[in-house]
């Protein structure tokens, strides 16, 4: 199965941007792509860089976001992974990751589980943690454990997407420097990031799909120095292993082969199932075990 | 804190080896090392290649072992983490790390949780699966989490270690390749065997020591290949940052220095265990969420 994640920058509106991102999904298209994978909030800036009010706004269209993306992949017949703004009721929003089967069709959405909340990335004043849980959504390619950005510093989520039968893990993420920051801490951030969804693929015998903006958008207050987003979208398969990598500064359209096969091959010489202590496992469920 | 972790070949007696690591241990005293780290089953060569009832008479010194490495610890001053083959009664036996405060007293001791059993790893035949649970030890240089082996690829063991307060995570293992693997794919294991263990200090903002056996053991029933342990301990920062690491052929000591405030400060600013969401974690108690 031949799938595809569109690495891209925001280009100033929102229009502009969902032009930017449909040239390139006729691309992957062209390029025989099955199963397309767009970054975190991918039809707008990262607007979580300040509090603001107005941002609300962008959620008002959710409905008219989903009818245009399932529309975009009923005429290309794809599955469609999309990563869009949520607005229930008023005050009352989720980053909701909505995934359209081949036909158009919803076949499901995931509500961001953990909920960032750092200096530029206020996001708990936007969405609320999602009420959904942590469900991988059945496609025509597959069961997909589709988890947005924060969650991917968590082994606990991946761990239960493959434990209800996911069999790959898809972020959409948006994550960068701060330019100030000294090349030692940025170096040590990206490996980290790298590391923990690489691992999250090892741990769980499962390939991850990792797909981040790139480009610098400024805060539009000027209270914070704006983020470098820095790229390296990835691709790896069910040992960690980087099936392909984009760079940090530039739009990129990444491709790699997905073999379910490959997951039973290593399972059955790897068998970490057949061996967790689940009985010994309670801490888990605590906040801290004090 | 300056920590050293001892990374050796088997001397093909006990004695012979005991005494190669005692002059080590030595040499890392001199170093100013306060905790030492051995390898997994350090005192004989890695016997689980066969299932033959023959090496269980290596259990029998268990209480003479810790009392030899008591007095090790006590004459140099040092936290030391030892790892035996535990006896209780006949037919029962554990995998047993213990380790010893400055003063020679038995600080704690972990029985190996997870245990493995693979062509060539017959763990299963020789060990009874752990029932002290995950529990961190507390010395006088900081609350250990130690962990062997195949626990590594367990990001619930980590994750259940931190929450229990471990500061530092302690892995001694014995791991290597079948040399009739192709290089990709010894390549691909030992890049998810590190990336997995770097994974657990990301995840839990803890530094990980990982001391692996190194050199070619063959299995002495003739009917496996031999295992040609990979080397390449290494101890990790907070962040999964390299501070060292041995190569996949040599006897080394590695040394680090462990800032336990690197924790708190990194902890701040990306302050994972803030938003875990333990209310949804409970699928994490099954076997599997079919």
């Amino acid at each position: 199965m031949k799938t595809a994640l569109i690495q891209q920058r925001f280009y100033g509106t929102k229009e502009a941007t969902v032009q930017a991102t449909l040239s390139k999904i006729r691309e992957a298209v062209q390029q025989d792509a099955e199963l397309i994978v767009l970054q975190e909030l991918h039809q707008t800036e990262y607007f979580c860089q300040s509090e603001d009010t107005k941002f609300f706004t962008y959620a008002n269209d959710f409905e008219a976001d989903v009818n245009y993306w399932s529309e975009v992949a009923r005429e290309h017949n794809i599955v469609l992974v999309t990563s869009l703004f949520e607005k229930r009721t008023a005050g009352l929003y989720h980053n909701t990751a909505v995934v359209f089967e081949k036909n158009g069709a919803v076949a499901g959405k995931y509500r961001k589980m953990h909920i960032p909340d750092d200096p530029g990335f206020y996001e708990k004043f936007y969405f609320t943690p999602g009420d959904l849980g942590f469900e991988p959504i059945q496609t025509s390619v597959g069961k997909l454990g589709v988890l947005v950005c924060w969650d991917q510093w968590y082994p606990e989520a991946a761990r239960i997407m493959m434990l209800k039968g996911a069999e790959i893990l898809i972020y959409p993420t948006a994550i960068g420097w701060f330019e100030e920051d000294p090349e030692e801490e940025k170096q040590r951030q990206l490996d980290a990031w790298m590391t923990i969804q690489r691992s999250h693929a090892i741990a769980n015998t499962v390939p991850v799909i990792s797909c981040n903006r790139v480009g610098f958008e400024a805060d539009n207050t000027g209270i914070m120095p704006g983020i470098r987003f820095w790229g390296n979208s990835f691709i790896c398969g069910v040992q960690g292993e980087i099936l392909t990598q984009a760079n940090d500064s530039d739009e990129q359209i990444l491709y790699a082969e997905i073999a379910h096969e490959r997951t039973k091959e290593v399972r059955d010489i790897w068998p970490f199932l057949r061996d967790r202590r689940i009985e010994k496992y309670n801490c888990l469920l605590k906040r801290y075990c004090d």
